[in-house]
């Protein structure tokens, strides 16, 4: 069965890439609301219905499949992720854990039949915010979380508004849902890690157990901007001199607090920016993560606290400014443990890991059990058309995740929170 | 006299400056060949008239002003600078050496007549480089250092030839120049320090022994991109991480070699500059100056073994390209020591000191004795509306400059190389 799954869900990956692909570079481009982004969830809707599922679109765009449950009809286990990409990202990103759900209901459905309770694909119209500055609306619109204030009045590059472009695709936003579904009692998402741990370890699944926490800064360094060959070193107040000291200091203290921590300075800019110029200002940003919200915090503390003597030390200005601080989100323990007993039973190989990456599944953690399966990405590659996971890991991963949705759709007894 | 003198001389740099002022921010543009540029270039031709001297264009626009000898009539003694400005320049940079030059040659005609041999200020044509990407063409183009074929081809910004704006203004190429006019027995520019240190010091006058080499590189740092969130630090080949170490590194060699020796970072570009990706390029500059070749190419020699050894204990590669290597030029010691005897005579005070920036004085320097003498910026500040040097430290170098002039065109004995 293993290589006739391989083949079948490599040629659905390929066949949902062609809905946004650029024939010169190979990458897919299908942002929330475009023509492509709508020509792909109606081909979804026909794929499910093709097999007899029933679906149905909600107000903003997420595409539902369902497989109706017998005993248990007001309760629903629901996988699936999100189908909009970044600009000229690749196949995997998002669009698998549809694909994947697909595979796991149809694969149920013509093995045991109908379950207990109802098990749900979700096809979400948008994570990445590569449109319009705002992420994730798929999901906080399916859990309550999004409000429609919070995207009046926000536009796309071209200057198209949220709600115009979702109107354009057939879709409105009329009411603000208050709470998440209250028939939802379990979301599993399965995606490409977007890391190289597992390909490292060369282990074919990722249990999550927590999402990490972010907290994004800003730092200003002001110090004086003189003449590179006639102000001598002991005369400059040099913010190039001082950022680099800052920047190798925050690597070393991200090292020094081990894994799970990390810390990124991404971005750069100097002030005027000029070969022949010491630096009156340079600004950077840092990106620090942790799955633990005190030792985030430690961390950070620690960080500016650092930043802070490095600047009076070199005798410049500092500014940090945190304008990003999401707490850590653990997945479902209960879930967790569905999924690993699965891969022990089905004797699949797997690690348990955290997400370091933002997903739907810490939207949904918010209000139902939730929990996420990772398949390795080679080279840790994402949000790129280089994007690749080995078909031997998808079979595996979509395993893990069947098993996981059988139990908690065809098991009467749902030990969750 | 000095309070008079100070007067005159502010109210002429006032008044050269409307050139090209900008009347929103005060700043100064006056690039080569454009018509604010022949404005003043024939302002100042007529200013020297009024006072009797005679007065030439050459054929690339570089203005001379004349004050005959009695006695060695093939022999002149040459000083000024360039009336050329950045984009939003000040008042001094450059433009101060022809003021100077003419408050010189008024007060040694008024008061000492004729001299033996002939006394010239030149305003030349060019020495920013900020129009077109050519600097110090009007010393090139006096030291036969220009070739026709230099400037062939090249372009300013809105795609005008050199060779158009120099006929547009009324000049023209015709021929090379072979050599540097065999009548010129010295040089002295008096310009600006450019720099803070005769500021700090309290010193009026800096007599420049040097102006220092420069070498200039463009560093890059090849890592890898990888997710912020879901790399591991064990796992990165983090090129910013690199690129700090190896900046403070820089820094830090420079201090430990000492003054001369300067070296600057000023411009930074990270790849692909994003907030949450871990930087898989980095790119920066190298600045490194010194009075010294051997002490210069020490310091480069070791910098660039210090960048290599950085890039391989981090895992990165590292591609260093030295595209500047201009050697140190060292002023003539015999006019330097004129100028220093007219100091101690006239009890000014001054500092023996290096230029950190190229001037026309280093082209002057390679065929004929030639020295320089700098005023305090304050603050260091140059290429700047904010340039200003006080009306005293004015005085005092243009009456160390005229000293020297006098010495070198009334003094029958030449004691030159």
């Amino acid at each position: 069965m293993d290589v006739q799954w391989a083949q079948d869900i490599v040629e659905k990956i390929n066949w949902l890439a062609q809905f946004g692909k650029d024939s010169e570079n190979g990458g897919v481009t299908r942002l929330v609301y475009s023509e492509t982004w709508l020509e792909a969830q109606l081909a979804l809707k026909k794929l499910f219905e093709d097999e007899g599922f029933h679906t149905e679109f909600d107000e903003v765009g997420n595409l539902f499949a369902r497989l109706n449950g017998t005993e248990y009809t007001n309760e629903t286990i629901l996988t699936g992720s999100h189908i909009d990409t970044v600009k000229n990202g690749g196949y995997y990103d998002g669009q698998l854990g549809v694909i994947a759900g697909f595979f796991a209901l149809k694969h149920l459905q013509q093995t045991y039949g109908q379950p207990v309770r109802n098990i749900e694909v979700v096809s979400m119209a948008e994570e990445e915010g590569s449109r319009f500055p705002y992420s994730m609306w798929g999901s906080k619109y399916i859990a309550g979380q999004a409000k429609q204030e919070d995207i009046k009045g926000i536009k796309d590059a071209n200057g198209e508004s949220f709600e115009e472009a979702m109107n354009k695709a057939g879709f409105g936003y009329k009411k603000n849902r208050e709470n998440v579904r209250d028939d939802l009692k379990a979301f599993i998402e399965l995606h490409i890690e977007q890391g190289n741990v597992l390909e490292t370890e060369e282990i074919p699944i990722g249990i999550v157990q927590h999402i990490v926490g972010q907290r994004r800064f800003i730092v200003e360094v002001t110090g004086q901007a003189n003449h590179a060959g006639t102000t001598p070193m002991g005369y400059r107040r040099d913010a190039m001199n001082a950022a680099a000291r800052m920047i190798y200091g925050v690597n070393d203290l991200a090292l020094s607090y081990g894994d799970p921590l990390v810390a990124t300075v991404g971005e750069i800019q100097a002030q005027p920016g000029t070969v022949n110029v010491v630096s009156g200002k340079v600004i950077f940003s840092i990106d620090a993560r942790h799955i633990n919200e005190k030792e985030l915090q430690d961390f950070t503390d620690e960080m500016t606290a650092n930043l802070r003597t490095t600047a009076s030390h070199i005798g410049v200005e500092i500014d940090i400014d945190m304008w990003m601080d999401e707490p850590p989100v653990p997945m479902d323990p209960a879930v967790v443990d569905i999924i690993k007993q699965q891969c022990d039973n089905q004797q699949l190989l797997y690690k348990l890991m955290h997400s370091g990456a933002g997903h739907d599944a810490q939207v949904f953690a918010q209000n139902i059990p939730t929990a996420m399966l990772f398949v390795p990405s080679r080279d840790g590659i994402s949000h790129n058309p280089q994007e690749y996971t080995k078909p031997k890991d998808l079979v595996e991963g979509i395993k893990a995740l069947t098993g996981a949705i059988y139990d908690l759709g065809y098991t009467k007894e749902l030990s969750l929170n």
